[in-house]
Formats: C-alpha cells, structure tokens, sequence
C-alpha cells in the first residue's frame, strides 16, 4: 500500500455504470512524515475521507476487495485513514 | 486510476479477435491541471470520449471489469470522463 | 497497452512446460510516432509478428487472456499489430 | 518480491473492516545488501518482523495468497523474514 | 516478461509456510546483451537456474501460474532460461 494525502475530488458524468455514487478523490503520495511528491492518481473512497486526510491506498486487484469497489473498474481504494505515523521510534506524522 | 488525456486513435487489422470493434484510444497522463506528460499508453474507450478529453483510467485486471472488455487481453480502460476536478478548494480543470 | 517496437528474439531450451512451442519476442516501448525508449521486455507473440513491427502489448493478467496464453507463467502478450497511429489529426506512424 | 527493511508502524482508527487486528507495517525497499533506497511504502505482517529486519515482501495479487490477507484490500504483504542474502559468493547481508 | 541475471541468494528461517523448500533467488534486470542495471528483485526459482544464467522472469499473478508457485504469496518466477538473445539479425547474448 502506499501512503497518500488526499488533495482534491473529480466529478464525472459519463462514467462506468459500476460507478454510480462512489466518490472518487484525487491524492498524491507522500513519505513517512506525510510530505507529498510526484504525480496525483485517482482511488476510490469508501471511509469518508476527508480533504488533508494522510490515508492507505490498495492498488490493483486488490483494490476491489471492499464490499464497495467489488467487480469495479477501479484499481486503487482507500483502505484506512492514518491516526498516526511511527519510524525510528518517533512519531513521523500526527493527524491534527 | 489515472488522469489522462486523450491524444489520439490506433488503427489494428491485425489484432486478437476479443478486441474485434474495440476502439483503441492512446492517452498521456496528465496532474490534476490536465497538462500532460510522460509517454503515450493505449486504452480501451467504452465511453465515447473525444480528442481532447480528460479521463480516468482503470489498469490492470480492472480494467477488464466493464461489459465490453471482460476476458479481453486488455489492461487499461476509459472508466469516466471528467467534467471537472477541484483541489485545494478552488476549481483546477474544467472540461469545456 | 503500451506502444513497443520488435527488436529480437529470445532462445530458451529450459523454461516452464506451459510455454513449449511459444514465440517470445524482445520488445522497446516507443512513443507514438514509434520512436523507442528505455529498456527492452519480453511477451508471447501470437500474432505473426515481425521483426520491426510496431505492436501493442497487455500486461499482467491480461496477458493471460488469449487463447494461447491462457493459464501460462507470462505476463505480456501482444495483442494487435499496429497499422497506423493518429495524434492530432495527422498520422504519427504508419507501418510500410 | 522486493528486498525492504522494515522502519516503522502506522495506526489507523477507521479502516476496512476486513482490516481489523491487521499489523501493517512501514517498510522502504533496499540493494542486496540492506542498504535502503527510495520512498516507504507499507505491507501487512504476518511473521511478526521487527523494526530494522530485511524482509521480503510481495505485492499485487499475490500478497492476498496468506490466510491472513485472503478477500482483504491489501497489495503488499512480508513474506519471509530474511536470515541473509549471498552475492557474488560472499554475504552480502547478515541478520544481526 | 523481463531479462534478468541471477545474481545470488536468499536464506530465511521464518517464512510463510507455503514457501517451504522454495529456491528463492536474487536478480537485477538486464538489457538485451545482459548487461544488469536498476536494483535487485527476487524471484522463485523453478528451474535450477545457476547464479550468472540470464533468464526470462514473470512478475504478478503471472508468476502464480507454474505448478510449484500456485497459491503462493510470490510474485515473480523464473520461467525459461535464455540460451540466446538475437536483436537486429546479431546474435546479442549467447550463454556460455
């Protein structure tokens, strides 16, 4: 899984039937502390993720293993929002 | 899934006979303003979507999760095309 | 799918059961106006194709969805030889 | 599979519920010998690894092949804890 | 699939226990003439591979698809050892 921060939301009115209603959020990767790099990608929201939200996102098959996204043309969902981040045991990232 | 841009059309008479009738659009990703970059990847359109659009695409084993492309040799699909995205609480692309 | 161009082909004595009798060819990803990049990869060829041909290659478990390589240990398949590709309104590649 | 060692642990409160008792672990990929390179990403333990192990983890599809991942949202899982790593005829790597 | 070299191997005690007995070696991508560049990944080994071999190797659920990986939580195989690479009507890798 790689750790993302949630930026923004997309809005699509011709879309894949399988889609209707699900929230589709625009996130980048970041690093342990939560510092975003690289190029934004689009994953499935099934926890009411927030905008600023650090969260986990499955990619690939495994991201239609949710009750949500099963059988789905989507291949990336959001499997957690992150409380708190550990390394080298400090705490990297904090949720506010 | 990605954020793409549609740049143009591939013409195959030779092809496997799953993908008879497909319509083969080849895309460039672009970030959340919609400018492109990187190199150009094919796709599957189910949608109709236009030179010029900005979509989303499903890769992988999603991407064989729609009606039209189940059990094709393809790994990447047109899931929805974006009318607009907004991040940072301001609009960053509009589709026009 | 990504764009590729043939290159070469590869001998093996000692492989996998599943893939006696199976062409696989070496392959560059190119751009679309076939210009090659990076560095080469291998997929099953199952359409006749010839050295210098531009094709498009699945990947993944897609690769896994033609007839001949159903069930086999490989991950790329070329699924259709390319004619000619159409960016901008002009053709950028058309095969002699 | 991929050779990272592991540098931390995250803490998620809301979470897939097929996520629940799930250690997920911060990991960063190294060379062969243990030396890490790149951005973190995390995977599900099930061998109970430490904070400092190299370990091997395997992505897509095939992290969900454990009793513990089986239908869970999760790309990445450890799947040996490694003991250590021979190049070029000598030990490249040793767990301490 | 890619061309890899074998460049070592892997020793752990604490493994999933589908991966018992299983060979598991260390490989670094490699151009058409076997040159090894990027960093090292690991793959099962299904075919007594020796260290130096230049092999082709399968990678996501592609490498599940042998008879000794199936159900396995791996992700890359060694499916066929390369007796030669030809590129431009040159023979590029002969294994000695």
């Amino acid at each position: 899984m790689l750790i993302a921060k949630v930026i923004g939301t997309t809005v699509s009115t011709i879309k894949d039937e399988m889609l209707a209603g699900r929230k589709l959020l625009i996130l980048r990767q970041t690093d342990e502390t939560g510092a975003a790099f690289g190029k934004p990608y689009v994953a499935v929201d099934t926890l009411d993720a927030g905008i600023g939200d650090l969260v986990l996102t499955a990619h690939g098959s495994s991201g239609r293993q949710t009750a949500i996204t099963k059988n789905s043309p989507v291949d990336a969902v959001i499997m957690a929002v992150i409380d708190h981040l550990e390394v080298g045991g400090k705490v990297a990232y904090r949720k506010e």
